[in-house]
């Protein structure tokens, strides 16, 4: 019998891509300047200590982003009953090749004389990357081919490193968390992606493998548990002192605001009131989303507990009914459920960071509002710091006020969601291109399709000869 | 039917309880100071600087903390064969309330004009707050619901933060490792509520799902292997420079001697010489909570492994023989043990830093003496240091000997076990109020009663299908 | 019946060994000097700082080796269907105890007045050095008893102290992440004790319980992917500064090249092209061992990458082939198959690295080379720097030229290799003399024969009685 993994075509295409990735590093990158030997005794001194003060101060908070790519988001999409492989292995495969292609793509808006200087500065982006790739992916989870999963990551990486740098250095907008260019991108596109592939008419339904058993769901907490833990690391990673303690405070508020509302709505949602670990896998993490893009402003603690609070509502509400809803009406399949996760939460997140620039100003940020958001520093500042973009290519230019900052909030969060859907939309007709192959519907949500999976019945076998070895 | 999890009366009160946490939040609490933003741009430069070198030096030991509190006491419950979503779950509902309550708690002893200034330091002390909840859930484990295990957090939070204070702001006791007041608070609050909700005498037996499973016993093993290894954080979280370092080194190494002598003694004692995974995954931790009052002391790297032999020692024949006589007897049904591994090491902590602390002076401690046992600095000397509480409010004075000293530790252990007891007492008596739902027996040790639990029958068809389709 | 975990001889001489451990810790070891308090006013003020900036620094690397040590390792050999108690709890015993006895055997090696310094740097190398005996055991898993293991551990141990004072301080190798000392040492002595350990002609075959069940390959994925994050912390543990950054970014790469790799290769050479759990579980992290001895020299990201592509097809290719011809023709079981993890990876990282010492000059490396290459720097330059060996110990002398000293880095390693045979057959002859007890057929790979394991029967009666109850 002819078996459905037993093509390797995709498996060498992929062997080619890592191939293709090696020869651009060799030609594209090197290590940063303060990571190459330097010749001069007395600069070496000031040097070593600056690298150290520098990027290396990061490398706790690098590995804690780092546990939540590879850690949380595997064990996390462990919950379905037969794609644990999957879920861990192939989190473990998409996630390897695509920080290799972030680390290109996003390279590319930072290159100096032709090279992409390599530091752990552009580790930390890249695991960042994967993190919108892996939520995609957890919007497809069991419906495409491990190669579906791959052509995804690669050209949604590089939509991302395109629109984060048109977000971020063009945009100016805030978002320290990633809510818009990490957590809305990568839930649109996946969802547009889904769209894509949706299944004719008849078959858009609940598949009988698409449900957890009573050990899957705790190998998915597993998944939950880290990324909760470490959410503050993902949020704070990115800016220091002052703001990074208040992010990791208001990020920490904010999923214990989520984590307790969730408990309470699930019960009060769900068929005769008992809990769902559906929503206790997941919508207890989106108080971190929502708090994603105004986690190091001024919020207050009671404004993170809100903004907690709120998105553990949206998001349980979103499992109960919309995600069927939009299963049926349009069917679009979220396995994952990650528009109620990621999506919902980000798009609230980015609204509360346009409320919250719209009354930012010098008397409540000081010296820091500048830091907070670079584009409503005056223009006659910025020509002493030479570092900065020049002026004439910030969308909307400098100075800003508090209200057309928070106009340039939404925007962001519009063009994103705009480009992910766009994106998605084409990479989904690309991976439904009859070159490429489909999953036909009994492989769906199954691991036995492409792995080698132990034989059940040897197992009973073993335990049965063991017992009566005894 | 009527099923028992279908009342959301409980749920909706929890609701009020998050809803009360937040506006006491909105009107009690602020960011401290330093985490303000600045308006004076010399200050500022300072000021950062500071922050880093102040709080967020601590940030990698609070995110060891955090693993072990969310996911560390979580997969550690997880052992019981059906109860597996309680244990994850609700560790991750009662642990996000009670940090709330604890920050507010905790903070109404460190007001500054009427506001609780939230820093980095709040999170911590607040996740450790939660661990002496989490034992005391621990030694109730499958025998309460969800409801009752939240009234239970938060009456004991509040007890909690006076008995703290108590002990080490006005007793003075020395315990950076929390043995005194998280571990045995924790333990002997949770056995005194088990106590008042002991079961009518016929019923007093281990329960038919009270026990493991095959995989439910590996997954407790990440629990107990994560606590194990962020150990030597909790201990040392709370102090700095060498006395850090002294508290990580003494923990290592008497977790090593407690998990060694765990093993032999596990045999030794076990039906038919075999390895009981209870004692692995309970007793190998009994050294961390034997050191806690004492890591930081000279007590020499010998003297940390005699400390951890001592609490593997104890808490493996705990477990054997008096867990069972306990239940027999008083019938105090203590589902984790909990009085084997923080109550009895706890307590032989707190004796053992009275030893410690009577042979302590000027001569060998040094100019440290005055951090490690406040109360011994000279009353004169501390006329300099204006943070210091007013001296008549320290409970026995200023310019303590060490003999004085090691009275006043065990006066902590003393008053603390006392004020627990009663704290549990109380607390059982509320929680077995008729207005309170009550577990039934057929409820006990079962997530099925309040969660969707999915069909194990649907997964094995599925399986079978499977086999078929291949 | 008698049955076979019923004797306890061997636990109690593990007590002995305990006390013995205690005792010797008593007489030779004392906090470092740095970590003892300080009478001097003045000088403490600049002795803690220098703490903090020193060991503690290193702190959360420690942190993260623990959890490869005491999680990865465990979780990562669990993935036999009945041999998780043993996998996660013999993990545990074997480095809780192994780590004190390195502490000892390693602190031989730089004792001050006939004691040894005991501070966070000897807790690091202990750790490193369980690593050894861990990946030993991988070899022999499920084919010995509990206590035949910690006779290895205990032997291995204080051969492995000998030949990393030999390598690292005599013959002046460079091998920063460990691949000559931890990873190719452990991996040729448990293979030379398995040799020894070896089934007479009609036992040499997979056993039956010699495999994986479905849960147990998704917890193995928790000790892979654990290992998998943190093996960057593992390589650069060791250095400081920019080396530190670039051991980071190239163990990242190689890591990445060598999961994207693995997969391609796992469905090229497996069964119907299907993807294999036991390459995942093990070849994606090849590359962090192929890296490790050159994880902080000038590689370039793309030499990183090349690495890690080579040793993910090295590694698949020997479990495929190179594994079971082993087993058939020359009897040694390899059950983690740690040759091809370990053992080739590590080799290749020697060659590797005596390649890069080649072309290694003060051009290239600056004032760094004489920190990377201790061996190449001038004699004359080291009269200054007197906490250098006499140069007469240093094997083969300093001031080599590039040449010499990767001529050297081969020595290191086929030393090692020589070392870690001949060290490998004794403890084997010892294990298999007829004093100690040895497994039995019917006990391979099964906790059963020294565990106390659940009764299944009952669970799914439990199970049933739950479905009727409802």
């Amino acid at each position: 019998m002819h078996t459905p993994g037993s093509s390797t075509a995709g498996y060498t295409l992929l062997l080619i891509v890592q191939v293709v990735f090696i020869i651009v590093f060799g030609f594209c990158t090197d290590y940063a300047k303060e990571l190459l030997p330097v010749k001069n005794e007395t600069a070496n001194a000031h040097h070593a200590s600056e690298s150290e003060g520098g990027n290396l101060r990061k490398y706790p908070h690098f590995q804690d982003i780092h546990v939540m790519i590879f850690a949380g988001f595997a064990f996390l999409m462990t919950f379905l009953k037969r794609y644990g492989f999957s879920a861990s292995g192939l989190n473990l495969l998409v996630a390897s090749l695509v920080v290799q292609w972030a680390i290109i793509m996003r390279g590319c808006y930072e290159m100096e004389d032709g090279i992409i200087p390599i530091s752990l500065q552009n580790l930390i982006g890249a695991d960042i990357a994967a993190a919108a790739v892996l939520i995609s992916m957890g919007a497809l989870l069991g419906r495409t081919t491990p190669i579906q999963l791959l052509i995804m990551g690669i050209l949604e990486i590089a939509i991302f490193a395109g629109n984060e740098y048109l977000q971020l250095e063009l945009v100016k907008a805030a978002d320290v968390g990633g809510s818009i260019t990490v957590h809305a991108f990568g839930a649109y596109f996946g969802l547009a992606v889904s769209f894509m592939l949706r299944p004719s008419k008849d078959q858009a339904k609940v598949g009988p493998l698409e449900g957890s058993s009573y050990s899957s769901d705790i190998s998915a907490m597993i998944g939950t548990i880290f990324l909760w833990i470490f959410w503050p690391s993902f949020n704070s990673a990115l800016v220091d002192g002052a703001d990074q303690e208040r992010a990791i405070i208001n990020t920490y508020l904010s999923l214990a605001g989520a984590t307790v509302t969730t408990f309470v709505l699930s019960a009060i949602v769900s068929h005769e009131h008992k809990l769902d670990m559906v929503h206790v896998q997941n919508s207890t993490l989106a108080g971190g989303v929502a708090v994603g893009s105004i986690c190091n402003l001024l919020i207050h603690p009671f404004g993170a507990l809100i903004v907690g609070v709120i998105a553990g509502i949206i998001s349980v509400l979103g499992y109960r009914f919309l995600t069927p809803a939009i299963l049926s009406n349009l069917r679009i399949a979220d396995t994952c459920g990650v528009h109620n996760l990621h999506g919902m939460p980000a798009v609230l997140s980015a609204i509360f960071s346009a409320i919250y620039a719209s009354f930012a100003s010098v008397e409540t940020y000081g010296r820091s509002l500048g830091t907070i958001f670079p584009a409503m520093q005056k223009p006659n500042a910025l020509n002493a710091t030479s570092e900065m973009e020049p002026l004439e290519y910030v969308i909307g230019g400098y100075g800003r006020s508090g209200a057309k900052q928070g106009a340039f909030q939404l925007m962001a969060i519009g063009l994103t969601m705009l480009i992910a859907i766009a994106g998605g939309l084409l990479t989904g007709l690309i991976l439904k291109s009859p070159s490429v192959r489909q999953l036909e519907e009994h492989e769906l949500h199954k691991d036995d399709a492409f792995w080698e999976t132990p034989s059940e019945e040897s197992t009973n076998t073993s335990t049965t000869n063991e017992s009566t070895n005894q």
